[in-house]
């Protein structure tokens, strides 16, 4: 179960209300890279985990709490840099806004400028955060990536991590008010941090590669299609021993074209670059499809469960 | 911030394995009527009545909080009730789970039979729950309203809690697990409370009708329009005293095309039914809206705020 | 079926062309709250509710068809604001808009403006209204809440038109053209009427609430959870007799984290505020399901029908 | 104004109950090519042409008038062929329906069916309709298209249209029903005349190929770029006279990549298979800029407009 | 298989950056009628015509790729516009732009006002395309329409061209640059040829209306219904021979509401202004049914397929 | 611009109709992890890397096309499986699919299943592909992660490749076709080999980390916060040196709620476990945003670009 409190997470301050910034702002909290993404992403992954990797599912909760108070952080902020947005809205009876452009307050004029950018943020909110993106665009759970393996769902962290961190640090580069600056730089380093938290727990679980159970088929996980013809570079990507074990090597199919009627639409295709053979692939399948299914078998034969006790049996 | 407790708020437990029923309760995961829609609007409402209504925030925060809480009792049962599907899903060497439908588990033909009423389900989130509604549909922003109006967010509340109930009594139909049913109707019974505190929260704001601070034009607050004709019928809300203070009453347009012609499209309507004058409409408004507005403004003149005093001076 | 009259239900008239309320005003066309979401919802609730319920059948038609209408109002405003647009984008042969800048006429920066403010608006409609909001998302069936219950409908009514209200309320603070203004007003207030109509409909169904048949479970129905720690306050939400009949009152958890643990996760925990017993809400809910889902029995037994008669027996 | 009648168009009438039919037929009242898309489409597409072309307004309104008529059809004959199921989810106290099945009605067994197929639709709508695909996916505004120009627009309607007619005739395998395929025939036949509507009224207005003002780049309109290579076919879409005038042809070009290196990127690309010249595209250009962009002119010089008068000074 | 040749399709080049039109522009990257949409139909029709009609599938895969190398060029000329946005972006170490906007750049007063005008483009993308239309909404999958019968799919494919058209002649006029202008006007001129293709095509195919297979019901087929009361007008869409054949003609109900009526809901409606009869019509819905299910008939009875020879027996 | 050849890039073929595996398979042509989704992925992020990386550019091109290839060989497998599909439901004439299930083939028994499995997939598209995932949702661009960052983006790659092996190793339990086996293993394959590519790619890039040029805050890259209360667990996430360089280690908050207000919401927080100072993150910061932003600085100093030049001066 969940419990706030109502302190924030960090001391969240504005030097003035700023409505342009608090439309920036908004992406971060119902955006695709924003909070709300992380904390949803990370919270539905940990059921998945919860039977098979205990100590994992207690850093996704850990880490998903967080992101929901990095969200309170965000909503806050965003309140704030709207400050007096709401009353303007309420002091309806003395005319509107734009017939007192005029003689009509820096205020009355930055709530204009802003419903001009996003009319909605305006017109809907009132004055505080929408779950939408910068743009208006409702927040979408197609956002979450939760696949129910965790050298899988690790992996999706480490990027979502990195795209919320350039996230944080393009919008420092649009606002001057020192106080949101530093709500920015807590907020951007926590992705860091989450991310190296990430990578750690990866390591913990071995063999990770490549994630799930199949092996790869030989004849195409070491080749590299040359598919986009003129200046062709090559790189650790597609030229020599690249990521490979010692012995096994890149092949380059230079035309692909022609080696695809060459080999038969690939059937004729030879396995080149490898080291390994087919034998050890399936070796390599069985073992880990036991191991893997087994680490997610029930403790209760009977099939009844308590979520408080849903782990493996000899955890 | 948040703190998670790793407790359940509702000790959930399911009798067995249930597939089928994963998919059907997924609607209260990431449906519209759900409790990440509910959490997230009571959330969103909060940031924006912090200042001028301090008590209804922490009504408001107390039940985000609690709505939070029932998220993870709801997909703790959909991942129970999924036991066993990410072992299928991890068996992978074993051959194919078609292949071995013949002889296969009953457990196998669930996986199948899942497979084909919501096939991401089962592809995507590997057997947890997925931010979608029952049918696969994503979650999306568009299902929260926060208006930054508490007699208009209150209401939406009443109605949000209105529809997740009845959710709750039909998923009710399509289970016979009893320990299922326990969560099922804790969950439901639930939103009556919430509703409830809703509707006293709303009754300690005075005036809240209308909302807002605008009144209505007197030609056109007391008109009904019979816009479909056939069998017409009268009741309380076409005929009489209805609503209305002592003295008004409702007028009823049998024809409201003739009538448009007859006004020149309602420049030369009467004023019916009505008690009251302009003059005691523009009193109320200047008034409501000097109170409201002022309860919006800020204590600190120089514009810098902390969050943890963002209040109204007087408060 | 729809008739449609070339006369607007209000003389709808602008002062002059305006581009960016225009924009603005979108918002009630193909938004959230906007007049096609009222029109749809009330709409498709009509279907459900024609057995069992015809007088309020009526009710629902007559303001679904009043919502139609509106819409065609604020088409038609939104169309006379961009008077002129389609125009300039035809002139194509002359130049291009930026280069006339210039020496360009007032309405040509008009275009451009709107361009910058909300492209796809002018790109893709050329001047007329789009089915999206005022930032140019598009509309959603996910707006629409139908459920096909009343006392579960009327509810979402309410709280529809209450939001419908609000918006009205602040775009009338963006526009200084008084023709703009008088049909705001009219729209705004017909919400209210609406408001009116449906609380009214509402307390002809009894009891009508809780919505739907089952009752709360005893324990649970009166109890209020802190979830939200920090300045907690107590109202009548959480205080006292609240809503609650003769001799019932809230319950307060002061710590539901370790109320949860004193009560094994609610299992034990006792029925506290209550006059009704467990009994009584058995009862009632046999009563009342028998009742409700008589309204709604065929009076057909070989179940053919013409939805000319679709209505119970005894109507 | 919209009124509305209590007839339906057509007599829909169903023999049975049939829940499955009912969910493939809800692909017609909010999928992309149902009546509320091209109801939608039309009506908006009317507001643009009012001024210039006020008959094909006439033809719009009149049009768009039968789709709303026609997606009454559609959710009656849905609400007619779901009949039973609310009460069955309103006979909520008797125990719940997985339990009865072993010895319950067909029509328990049909609920639980659907329930599986499209979870929403039974647990969101309680046996009506819902506006969204029959899968379950909400109606979008994405799908209208209304430009602003009615050469464009009618073209649109003409794809629209072609496109709701071949559902109809799918649907129609999927019912034996006979009352039913009464109501899907006359649905599906009125697709085919509203087809021959707009392509009569698309007759009417000269030129309207091609769509807009501006005329196409001499050197690119009669050009085919062979861009798949293998089994490369030939026919009036690219060889010889196509729809050109006299003494035009269409210019094949074998080997597009080639094309591009030996033309500089096409800058030094030569006109072929036209009779026309530039300075002749210049002059219809002008032309036609200066007709159209007249045909929208306002009468008003002031500004002021009504929609009673929305039309070019000489009609 | 596709391949890519580094060479654009067209020379395409910028005079100067620009963001606002990049931002205009993105409308064709990701829009509803822009290149991915045109592509993505193409493509898609493509698989469902292969067996039928080889040699359409030829011209769809052609006009496809060239889609493709379309939305190339359009993304090539936004990032062109763009340039130093990302530079700008990355300079974070100097400071932040709004303290630099005093003594700052041109380019960083574009940056700002480009983040103001489309937060997500700048804040998401940093200086490149993004797969959204030029608000920041997503493009969706609901913009394709590929339905399986090319008749239907080419009247599609025309009321796309005509869409994709008009707004590139409205984007011509938001740009002074005249090497932008020369892009522009040559994806313009290639709607307009493919549109061209597409319709010679659709005359290949014979009959090819009504679309599909059935026919019309005689009664409903030349019938014109007068929903929209007012200013009527009549035209060759509801009055004389119309698109008919000889000695037949439409048929116009005056007042659809007594019509109803009169026609018992249609009922009892006669034929009107035909000379066909039923018998003509079932006889030709046979005929075609026939020919055209067997055009799609496998040639492998036993029902093993590649896809190179995916082609009808007599092919 | 790309070329397309008729030829498949793998020789796909299916042993016989499976329409039921179609609708999965359709999860790999239009949903989250599929094909398109990685094709426009990299697409998308080719042209911002263009200027700045021209190696990296040529690796995104060559991976983009190859996904678009795949997603043909997907699309072409989804055709296979649904032949007979087309055929049957242009036998319109017959009569109707339903009637004739009692004397009716296995392959009519398999169009109807289908049809309620995933109603719209045979409705709109008549036996092929659709731009959706397996249950129906539209694809959308939100899919796509395209940031502008190469260090970024190849991250989000990472991640991408790794959930769509995931679900093409979950694909291959649902299907026992061998053929269909053979290409959804070479699918699966290209995925692995593609996370090495992208993988061998990011380490040419130093420093990788942080993404972007913003170091963190010293106090809070190292701090893990415990915000889950319950079996907490350590690893090397939160406990010992972790990915820290040597002298370095993670810093443990075990009360989060007391820790804020210790520190004074942070603002008293003291830095630990770094072995780095403030100084030497201020010029690791300016040396890489001077190298960064000049890596993306125009060649040319007036602004005109062509994009076959638009790379970097000195390249």
């Amino acid at each position: 179960m969940f419990h706030h409190v109502k302190d924030l997470q960090f001391d969240a301050r504005v030097t003035r209300p700023d409505p342009r910034f608090a439309n920036l702002l908004l992406e971060q909290f119902g955006g695709g890279n924003g909070e709300l993404k992380a904390a949803m992403q990370y919270f539905v992954q940990a059921f998945g985990c919860r039977r098979a990797y205990p100590e994992q599912y207690d850093l996704l909760m850990d880490i998903a709490t967080e992101e929901f108070s990095h969200l309170e952080i965000v909503g806050a902020t965003i309140t704030m840099l709207l400050d007096g947005v709401n009353g303007e809205l309420k002091d309806a009876a003395e005319g509107n806004l734009v017939a007192q452009m005029g003689n009509g307050s820096a205020k009355k004029k930055d709530v204009i400028g802003m419903a001009m950018d996003n009319p909605r943020f305006l017109l809907e909110s009132g004055g505080g955060p929408l779950v939408t993106d910068s743009v208006g665009v409702p927040w979408t759970g197609a956002f979450v990536n939760a696949n129910g393996d965790l050298t899988v769902d690790l992996r999706s962290n480490i990027g979502a991590e990195t795209r919320a961190k350039i996230i944080y640090e393009r919008l420092l580069q649009f606002t001057d008010d020192p106080h949101v600056q530093d709500s920015l730089r807590f907020l951007m380093t926590r992705e860091i941090a989450h991310f190296q938290q990430f990578s750690a727990a990866l390591s913990t679980i071995e063999p990770n590669f490549p994630p799930g159970i199949l092996q790869g088929d030989l004849r195409f996980t070491h080749t590299y299609f040359n598919m986009s013809a003129g200046e062709d570079a090559r790189g650790p990507w597609n030229k020599g021993k690249g990521p490979w074990e010692k012995g096994e090597q890149w092949e380059y199919v230079e035309d692909p074209v022609a080696q695809v009627r060459e080999t038969a639409g690939q059937a004729e295709k030879a396995i080149e670059g490898h080291q390994r053979d087919e034998k050890a692939v399936a070796a390599a399948e069985r073992e880990l499809a036991a191991q893997r299914s087994g680490e997610v078998k029930s403790a209760s034969p009977a099939g009844e469960q308590a979520w408080s006790d849903f782990e493996t049996s000899d955890d």
